[in-house]
């Protein structure tokens, strides 16, 4: 693979110029550059500039709204609604952060909705965004249908990732971010890219057989299905994120966003579950974090063992400029 | 095994007798009784009357309270802390529940927060509960130290249950309880005590090498240790729980709490994450069930997939007599 260096400014500006040629408004544009040029400064390059094509192609097609403005409300002291008016969902989160925080400071615990939003980001920025402004977070979205629900043949699920984080005092939280199939799709498509076989366990054929060939897995290209991870008990958490971001909120399960959505190759449309608590509050001292100190410190403890977030905290030490796929830039220079 | 007939009476009345007969007040033994006989009731028999001789030691040794008077305190309007005065959790649960819901129903969400309590049931008879009030539920406990982190060698997690429950009109809620450990403790001491061997993944000896032997593995009989349910994402959750259910409450996290345990085969103090919403609210609607419904109606589409919770259910129709243990039963009888 060709490879190019970019410094991150760089990066947010080949990333934003995309998206202001798409006729994306100047804010939802700076906001959204702003989530693509973190992840790769982290090494979530699946999350960075791979992901402006897309972006781009459901500006263009109408399906996200390029002038989007997401109007916040509060439904109760503690439940701030965000309808992000079809917009990408990094918008929708800039709008009503200040007051999901606020809320949670003073109640000790609040949530977040997002409805009507296009997520096509990591969800680590949302929760550590929260830990850094000392709460504990939780955020899960559902999405577009590739797992099989345990026992079924048939894609139902989406990647539904989850994503939590703990804030720690002087030091980054601990934050981790996982889809609840048992391989993220990007990593699939690597390994059929590569001709790699998969282990056991990561996805079935479109007759509902397991197997280990990526490209019989893939539910994008083919019929084939990914699986939960963790058998019938990720299958279980899979089905709490449907509901959590979904239907709780007013919006759909996968299955139904699918068949609303027009296959522009974007983000399809859905909802956010996100919630925030004081610990201070919820655990009536300051000291809440002297036990999960420890809980970390044990856990360091141990030869190679890293806390969830801790590889893309160190990433993010380095402010050098980063080696990315030379035909990707290329391409979204050409995307206008 | 020799098994015996009891009505769920008799089964009732079997605790309740040997917890006052361990001096527990009459309000605990009704409360904790009633939290057995549901368990045998539905089939979960790991949580009924096989936990009786550890409920009655904990009481015998004074690690519980036997006249605990939990009390409740709103630390703000949605965030109801109950302090359990060491005693049993489900006194706990009917002492603050009632404040729990009617915050839920007026803000949408609202925690409970049980600390200095005892908890040695299912998790389920929590969040359904509050499911069939027409709330949206989570809860957690942490435990004893009994899994491994993945990638680690000694114990460090309980087992770190967590439960689910979304409610349905007219229709019993969907429900699942479900240990982040690999296998649960009770699957395990069986398998040890029939002499079968395990599947791979479920757990470590002594040395935190796999083995398939459960005897190996049993980590309160021996050194051994259990693992995460699903690999790296599983122990994900696990520590999630650890700090949810600990130091979030201002409680201890599991290898902290074992520190404080007098052995006596009884359930550990600590804390449990009570979390629950309105859908009504949070969804802005009364019509907030249909896309809930329309992807239970696909799950149950497929040949043997079970909602989960479903034959907890349909077990509890059957109001005759179970049969049980008739040497646990004789062993109880003898506690006094």
């Amino acid at each position: 693979m060709n490879k190019i260096n970019l410094t991150l400014d760089e990066i947010y500006s080949l990333a934003r110029t995309a998206l202001l040629n798409a006729d994306s408004s100047e804010e939802m544009a700076n906001i959204v550059a702003d989530t693509v040029m973190r992840a790769e400064r982290d090494g979530s390059h699946s999350h960075g500039l791979f992901r402006i094509p897309g972006y781009v192609a459901s500006l263009k097609s109408g399906k996200v709204n390029a002038n989007a403005n997401p109007r916040v409300e509060k439904i109760t002291p503690v439940m701030i609604r965000c309808d992000a008016d079809h917009g990408y969902a990094p918008l929708a989160h800039a709008r009503c952060f200040d007051h999901l925080v606020e809320a949670a400071r003073t109640y000790g615990i609040a949530m977040a909705q997002i409805v009507r939003s296009h997520h096509f980001a990591a969800l680590w920025p949302e929760t550590e965004a929260l830990a850094e402004k000392g709460l504990v977070a939780f955020s899960c979205v559902n999405y577009m249908p590739m797992v099989a629900p345990f026992g079924a043949k048939e894609k139902v699920y989406g990647s539904n990732p989850i994503s939590f984080a703990w804030p720690r005092k002087g030091d980054a939280p601990v934050v981790f971010d996982m889809a609840t199939a048992a391989m993220a799709m990007g990593d699939i498509q690597i390994a059929a890219r590569d001709g790699r076989e998969l282990p056991p366990g990561i996805g079935l054929n479109k007759e509902g057989e397991p197997t280990t060939d990526p490209k019989d897995i893939d539910p994008t290209t083919g019929d084939g299905m990914i699986l939960p991870f963790g058998g019938y008990k990720g299958s279980h958490i899979a089905m709490m994120v449907e509901l959590l971001a979904g239907p709780l909120v007013g919006e759909t399960v996968s299955f139904e966003t699918a068949k609303k959505d027009n296959g522009d190759g974007g983000p399809a449309g859905g909802g956010q579950f996100i919630l925030a608590m004081s610990p201070e509050i919820t655990s009536g001292t300051e000291d809440w974090d002297s036990s999960a100190d420890a809980l970390f410190v044990r856990l360091k403890s141990f030869d190679h063992l890293r806390l969830p977030g801790e590889r893309r905290h160190k990433n993010r030490q380095d402010t050098g400029p980063r080696s990315v796929n030379a035909d990707l830039v290329e391409k979204i220079r050409n995307l206008g």
